[in-house]
């Protein structure tokens, strides 16, 4: 059984002196943003700063003045991008980021990047980049090129895991799972245990959790199953230095850390990363929205020799 | 500008005690059979043993006893199996091998591996599995599931690099390139001297060559464009211990080795791969037509950090 994991994402900063997104804003321009893309709310927290949405593919995040939205399996996210634009118009909008990770089924999804931002393009002016290879993990990263400029203080940092050890995949598939003993997998008491959490398990298997203290925010997506696994971690707190923690966890074949204004990545992912783990690709960029955009992809040397996969030929996923 | 130069392929063995492709097949029908994959014959050359042909995406060669065809692009080239099938009948055909590498692009390709043997599944009952991580480079191997047992002296070799250095990307998209400039940046003379040759240079870049002496072969397709370079090299003679002079001519930031009954893979890698490249994935498995195939995937580690690629927003190449 396969799933695509690999999550679009936009970020929409507004002009906090036009509209405040949590105030002037009801919970059903959510429900019918998130339905553009055939996602639906699941549930939600919220404390003054933020208001937090798990979706059923992924999570939606609302500050003052930004929102964050993530979205995987075949969610056409753009559409929910359009419908903001069309609704909040674009006076009221500094700056319009849009992101899309390398898929492990691209052929299975409904558009392209350049689909996407082709559609993004009749109502914002930008540029767009290729962060890593193509033949290998990247990033496509659009934003709107206009005079916003990006504080220096506001930092994103993304954490993708790809092919989990099979002891953790085992565990993470486990029949009857609960919430409570992946939260204890994930030692989320100890990353995050003053965080106000909301998670969800999904049927036969899959993880979702957004956490909240303040104007702070961490999301985690679980997927699983062997073959095409893939667990994405996504905070503006400093993940660099908890990734030894998440690799002790998942043992993953492959991870990549992306980073929004982290000025010292370099640093941090040579004292933070595993000697064990290989670096493969290093990009940085800095956008002319002044985001400085750090991507990293490592992999972890293969000595023996495995058995081939066998392919389900009889399987009903052949557009896979 | 992109182009998937990655390849399908497959080869085809049939009882020479019923049929000669040499003999009882004329030259029409190989046109006939690249055709239905969209393909067209540019040249040829042959000996007593083989037939060579070179085609607009890639090549073809036939032997008294089987074929074996290699087209890139968008060819659906199942459709060219499904004709050869058709034409000559099941009760001819000893085994019918269908392989595709992992794309560029896979979202630009007609059909996925899945869709190609669910309609191979029409004539042939074989197996199939995949080597290398979805993730990452990997290969899809199909084959048929009957009696025939493969001779253990009848090897294959492919050497694919991806990601080939600046300078020999530069050197290859030259304008006005010549055949001959391209033989000898890629030492020809030195590898094959004593091959007969014949090889074309695509317009406006791009390079094919097909070799042959007497039952061996050797074939070399280059898709130079930086971002989705790629230089395939398939031969039956033994390419592990040519790794090293291609690897110092072409110098890729990652590449794939397979092989066909190479029952000496993990010595002879140990030995001729520089110790630079490391080891991203090794899968080892043994068909029941008693091919043992052997696949490992080396990446170039990186230290530096490299600017994003700048993504061509007005381009025509958005479905890419």
């Amino acid at each position: 059984m396969f799933f695509e994991g690999s999550e679009k994402k936009a970020e929409i900063l507004v002009n906090a002196s036009k509209i405040s997104l949590i105030d002037d804003i009801a919970d059903d321009f959510w429900t019918n943003l998130v339905q553009c893309c055939n996602a639906q709310i699941l549930s939600s927290i919220r404390n003054d700063d933020c208001k937090a949405f798990l979706l059923s593919e992924s999570s939606l995040f609302v500050w003052h003045d930004r929102l964050l939205i993530l979205t995987c399996g075949n969610t056409r996210l753009v559409h929910s991008v359009e419908f903001f634009i069309q609704q909040i118009g674009m006076d009221k909008i500094q700056q319009v980021i849009y992101q899309r990770k390398n898929e492990y089924f691209a052929h299975a999804q409904p558009s392209s990047f350049g689909d996407d931002i082709k559609l993004l393009g009749q109502y914002v002016q930008g540029k767009a980049y290729r962060f890593g290879e193509l033949d290998s993990h990247h990033n496509y990263i659009f934003h709107q090129d206009n005079s916003f400029q990006a504080d220096s203080l506001d930092k994103t940092y993304e954490f993708l895991a790809y092919q989990i050890s099979q002891q953790a995949s085992e565990k993470l598939t486990t029949v009857g799972l609960k919430a409570e003993e992946i939260r204890q997998f994930l030692q989320l008491d100890k990353l995050i245990g003053d965080f106000m959490l909301d998670d969800f398990v999904f049927d036969p298997f899959g993880y979702s959790v957004n956490a909240i203290k303040g104007k702070d925010y961490l999301t985690i997506h679980v997927t699983p199953q062997a073959n095409s696994s893939y667990v994405s971690i996504e905070s503006n707190i400093n993940l660099t230095e908890l990734t030894a923690d998440f690799l002790t966890i998942l043992a993953p074949k492959s991870f990549d850390l992306l980073s929004f204004n982290d000025f010292d990545f370099v640093n941090l992912t040579d004292e933070f990363i595993p000697k064990d783990y290989v670096s493969k690709s290093r990009v940085s960029e800095r956008l002319s929205n002044n985001y400085l955009v750090c991507f990293a992809n490592y992999i972890l040397p293969q000595q023996g020799f495995s058995e081939a996969k066998a392919f389900d030929i009889a399987g009903e996923n052949h557009a896979l």
